[in-house]
């Protein structure tokens, strides 16, 4: 990609590699290879600096080390989250999440929690939805689709009070709370404290560190089961050598996400405002999808009643913008989103739906051309389908 | 780690990303770091350049594309091995396979078959072993803490006996061959037709390739379960955004290996003799484990009766040279290891073992170094102890 001449607009699917995780995790792609777990000492700072870098996420997101266990990606660390469930419990997760929650949740006795249009839960929903065998609430904290952030606080408070009242019938089966938080860093907050829960995943390729490195952080406490079983790596729940670059390159990409959140958060809001206020003025009869207020500030998901978005995809592509129809997991299958059906997008709008996503590689300068560039494609295609 | 200077002698428990591999990695962690799933055209090229790679990794071991699961690491490719094994199935192993290999067996009904003196597996023990429940037989071409190669062809055809046997018996239970080959690509020839196996796991950080990346490879037919939920990618087996980078340097590294692996078995072959040769002048008590004529070319299982193999450890390290006690897996948990106890190495001798691992670190100048290195660290120390 010539990123002078091109636009990515799709930074909730992938996001590359910052030159200072890069230059942070060169190191050990090169002659500090050693397996963290070799007896000498080249490798126990190896070691060192792999710990260091747990601590690192850790403080990251007001956790402490030990709950930080490191992982292949998002997607094994909801898997791992959903080891708390155990043979006959319950899961209640919502209409919306993402597919390796929905695949997770179902292999359990699940409720789905509806969303209202703008694809926000209802915390009092979430409470009558949990039944005594509720072991396990997951909920992603913003939607990757519609960027819509849920109200994950007031739900956490369900579950204490919900805990509270256990308690006191006699109920011992725990009840926990995991979010998908893999969108978020560098856009919200993600300190655990504040958003109340007892699990998180993040996910470093959404972040601009390193693919196949995400984390699961557990509050002490929850008992999970492991998924994978060997040498007793991660406390015994994730088996294999430990992953010491990408794992380092993860660390400084949460860094500099936390660290520079509040400023790109607004910065990148201030771009989609300008992108949804210039394409509503051009389509009037566009589509945003989502919260107005409480969404992920670089998401735009706009639709295009009566135009079909994948060839809208292809046309912007041959101009150097790079869009996304629906969550790029689902694009290569052909399927409608499940998270435009939940929020009541009719099919003629969802069918002309793109996701829109700001990120770092956004300038004001790029945003401005992609507006104009998107204007004409949409133009010409709504000249040629003839409405 | 200063590769003129300091001698590496442990290329078993990690391996220095091969520069050519690393220069294949480059583009995808840079400007090519789409989501393969993405719909656009530059995200296409992503997904071609990694499917390319699953085919040169197939078309490395002598298989097809299709059959290839990547995941990331051996010990990953292990668990999802063993997901063929059905909840009341049974499972045969030996006594000293990898941790892995081993946590996984013991998830299920298994059967530990023993090995000789020289870590030798019989055939005909394995053959004993099966009942007509054994779903899965899982041996490792090579161990990787003595070296030893076992008779992977015979036991096959064991198998293939008794699933003949079973066919006539009307026994629907499937049986499969499963093999951990990680410590051998480039050393050994790892042609899955060769092998005669249903599944073989291989692992990039073994043989100069990125770490966190590993493959299974299932004949077809083969009924695998997931391990990892979620967006279905690798066929559903193996959920989350594909690994690319990994993947490309991974079939580099394999390819490299593949074709080479003729000449540098022969090299190392050739350097561990001379090793192995003057440590025993010096040191006729020295006691070399594993078998004499089937076992990796660059392995050497080396016991100083006596002696303490962390304190050499130590002691070599301060001269720059890194070797191991036992499998690095096992090295930080001070306990004894489970291989030597099962070719009944008696303790004494167990307790100061070194494991020696040639590789292309090795040369003939630093090895013949390592030798005056090794040679005269270990007679001080036996003139410290006494005897």
């Amino acid at each position: 990609m010539d990123f002078d001449r091109e636009i990515y607009l799709d930074h909730a699917a992938a996001t590359p590699l910052d030159a200072r995780v890069r230059e942070a995790m060169d190191p050990f792609l090169a002659d500090q290879f050693f397996n963290p777990s070799s007896p000498y000492a080249p490798a126990w700072e190896t070691r060192h600096a792999f710990e260091a870098a747990r601590a690192d996420l850790a403080h990251a997101i007001g956790a402490k080390p030990a709950e930080v266990i490191v992982t292949a990606g998002a997607t094994e660390s909801v898997n791992l989250a959903f080891t708390v469930v155990g043979e006959k419990a319950h899961v209640v997760t919502t209409s919306i999440e993402h597919s390796a929650v929905l695949a997770c949740a179902q292999a359990y006795a699940h409720t789905l929690v509806p969303v209202n249009h703008h694809g926000l839960v209802d915390p009092e929903a979430v409470r009558a939805a949990i039944t005594p065998e509720t072991r396990l609430v997951s909920i992603g904290l913003a939607n990757n689709e519609i960027g819509t952030v849920q109200p994950l606080r007031a739900i956490s408070e369900v579950v204490q009070q919900l805990r509270q009242q256990r308690l006191m019938e006699c109920n011992t089966t725990p009840l926990y709370l995991h979010s998908d938080a893999s969108q978020c860093a560098g856009q919200l907050d993600v300190n655990v404290s504040t958003l109340g829960v007892d699990m998180l995943t993040l996910n470093a390729a959404k972040i601009y560190g390193p693919k196949q490195v995400g984390l699961l952080w557990v509050a002490r406490g929850v008992q999970l089961q492991p998924l994978v079983l060997g040498g007793g790596q991660e406390r015994g729940l994730r088996s294999g050598t430990e992953n010491v670059a990408g794992t380092i390159g993860f660390a400084h990409a949460l860094q500099i996400a936390v660290e520079g959140r509040k400023e790109e958060a607004a910065r990148l809001a201030d771009l989609r405002k300008g992108l949804q206020r210039q394409l509503l003025a051009a389509f009037p009869e566009a589509v945003v999808s989502g919260h107005k207020k409480h969404h992920l500030p670089g998401l735009l998901h706009i639709s295009f009643p009566g135009l079909d978005a994948e060839r809208l995809v292809y046309l912007l592509e041959n101009e150097g913008v790079y869009v996304a129809t629906g969550a790029a997991c689902a694009a290569n299958k052909a399927t409608r989103s499940h998270v435009l059906e939940a929020i009541g997008l009719p099919p003629e709008v969802a069918d002309g739906s793109l996701r829109l996503t700001l990120g770092r590689l956004s300038t004001e300068e790029n945003t401005a051309r992609a507006v104009e560039i998107i204007t004409r494609v949409v133009r010409t295609e709504y000249e040629r389908v003839g409405s």
